[in-house]
């Protein structure tokens, strides 16, 4: 049974809500309203009814599903498939001190943050101060505020050192890779994520300037399936692209 | 400069080498001896040259590096394309417990340890003696022994209960669903990877008729640029299957 | 200058039409009517304007763009990216005789009629009477109608023998195999389009057993690329799957 | 059974040969000799020994066959996936007058030439002359010869005009374009394939600069399966790229 205190991710599919249960509350949707106190009775898996007759599925809310349907988007996120891969490539772990710029709607940052629980800390740096209070909220809703510095502040304004690695998501990164030489510790992987190609191109020839080493480039694919086991097919359309993936070291 | 005590890894590009630095010490390797205390007169991104003048780079090592140079691998490894999309998906985070079976070299558990350090535990059921003996030298060079307890049983035989989710890679998945049924708390997440379509299929008609709920199957491609500003293209050939995953909820 | 008795493909990107030229005649459109004398004042690659002031632009058609835009759809047509591969792969040209079954909108059979213009044949059987007629339509527009005789029967019932080439688009090719050996010559190449797993598998089982060789399955995937030059990058979404394509040789 | 004057297609999965049969004859390979006259007592897809005892397996040769081992390669060719696309984009059929270059090894020209087939023409310029003594043996072999006329010289140096299709694959196509807006057609189709981004991003700076229109980009990517039922799967690598296609009309 679920209990008082827990939060559940309540969806139809189209619409996500993630309710902390209290007894005697009143949850109102669109489609009708929801009381706490009924779902304390159900269990994970189950459908509950609204009082208009529509239904959701009571489900056990995962960080995943907090990124993918719980955050707010000011945004585009940078999607799963890629920050993920991109946690993993800079090789994340608790103790790491890692810069990021900027944090949008902190999609990324959180799955960063993840890696780096406990000891580990995000530096944020974001120009806009509208993507600033959404990140914060998102953060939160996720429990990882206390990984994340965020400085409301360019780029170029960065005043720490000595980073173990580092994120970049800027319209124009290659202008910074001098200031990114210098805050990062020799040897630190750094990241970027590009949507054309012309910033590709620009961003590897400034990192070669900049005697940056092994330098890569790549892009994911993720195709679903439809998952009927008697006619089993990739769906019809899938994503084609979300941006490439450049990462480097500081030589 | 590099400081005695810190891990370097050394690399040619064909070889990795990870070493632990001590005064005094020599590192002999089939291209010529290396000097520990050389290596400490160096930085991060430098060369140094062996007795014989072949010339290896000191890199800092990162968590990514160690999964994919560092750790000695007795059966193929779940790649980090994949093995970092499986831990965000299944939602992990320090707290989680979490089965896996089988453990393999340990190239996954690595990742999930990573996301679950440092109140996650990991109970992994390996029924190949000589994995566990890999797998276990490997979690302690990544530093996540502590994550994992490895249990040399099938995953028949699991004792525990109320898992937060769950990844197997066997042979046979569906003949275990209704075990996974009881052992995972109920709307807990749960992954697998099969390299076949017909393991696809069936697996599938599984979860269906275990009531399993939130069935997804998809496929994650890499493809690599070269990373040549003024000729870039992608590379000639890459990689076109390692498994399909399937993801699922106990419903 | 266009000339009278010329084939024009006026487009605005969402409509496509196709005319014949005739001094004096009015040709109507739901964005208002166009004078087939105006069309003759202009050149292809010039827009024109309806009475309403509407544009659309002159196209020369290529075979390319009377089955992309040209034909009647009853049915999901082949696409280019499959139908010109299965034209090849079955190494089609002048003077084969090539069985096709079914036939429905003849997106395909335009393409194989192309190439075994002009002394091949195609033998199409089409059970559904309604596509048949839609079929005849297009390959007359295409100016194919000699090249293709259709049948309206089922594949069972095909009563000619000594094929060069089949092409096989029905829902349980499997079925028909002992007769597509008859029909077939020995040696010569098949191919089949099934858009899911379960049915491909099925069909290589029959495959081996009707002793069929150099069997061979694949898909193409085709991805376009938003064409400007300083933000190239590519497009959005895409097509993720329209069929997996099966050859063999009668073995 | 296989008949005098019968082209036969002997391949052991490494090695391909085409033989036209003659009563008497002997065929040596380095795996042992071959009588023709035992070919004429077999069935197409039957296995021929060598009088050392190696197995090759008889087949019907298919222009795909043809294409894929029966021509010498010179250059890299344009493979099939890629010229059987770019053959029906630029919509050629009977009749049309085709502008080409270079020829390579005739890869993409056997393909448009069949399309071609008999009453168009492709103008083939080629500025080695070692490239056009083999690619008018591969044209000979396939029974294109008169399809195609090469010319040993630059595309600057084009005399023809009024083509109805051009497709251009040299190193710097964009120099180029002013010449080819002269030669076409208002409104022709035109195509191109490059290999590297740089030289696409060019182009269609080119392109737009000369008010070509419809420009269009795409790549092709074909996946294999091993077509074993049980067992049904991608295969593990493949082919990451050949080139950018790349088209457009003589606006």
């Amino acid at each position: 049974m679920i209990k008082e205190g827990e939060t559940v991710h309540l969806t139809d599919n189209k619409n996500s809500f993630f309710l902390k249960l209290k007894k005697g509350e009143i949850f109102g949707t669109h489609r009708g309203n929801i009381s706490h106190d009924q779902i304390m009775e159900k269990d994970y898996g189950d459908y509950i009814e609204t009082h208009k007759g529509h239904k959701f599925q009571i489900l056990r809310p995962t960080l995943y599903d907090i990124i993918m349907f719980g955050i707010k988007r000011k945004t585009q996120i940078i999607y799963p498939k890629d920050s993920a891969y991109i946690t993993l490539k800079l090789g994340l772990r608790s103790g790491m001190k890692v810069l990021e710029s900027g944090i949008g709607s902190a999609g990324l940052t959180i799955v960063m943050a993840n890696a780096l629980y406990p000891d580990g800390r995000i530096y944020a740096y974001e120009r806009e101060e509208s993507h600033i209070k959404v990140a914060k909220q998102n953060l939160e809703f996720a429990g990882f505020s206390e990984i994340v510095k965020i400085f409301h502040k360019d780029l170029s304004e960065v005043e720490e050192k000595d980073f173990d690695a580092a994120f970049i998501d800027v319209r124009e990164p290659v202008e910074h890779l001098p200031k990114l030489k210098q805050v990062l510790k020799k040897g630190a992987p750094i990241g970027f994520l590009l949507p054309t190609v012309n910033q590709v191109i620009q961003l590897l020839e400034g990192l070669e300037k900049n005697d940056f080493i092994k330098i890569e480039t790549m892009e994911i694919m993720l195709r679903k399936y439809k998952s009927v086991p008697d006619r089993f097919r990739p769906v019809d359309r899938m994503v084609a692209h979300t941006g490439y993936l450049i990462f480097a070291k500081n030589g």
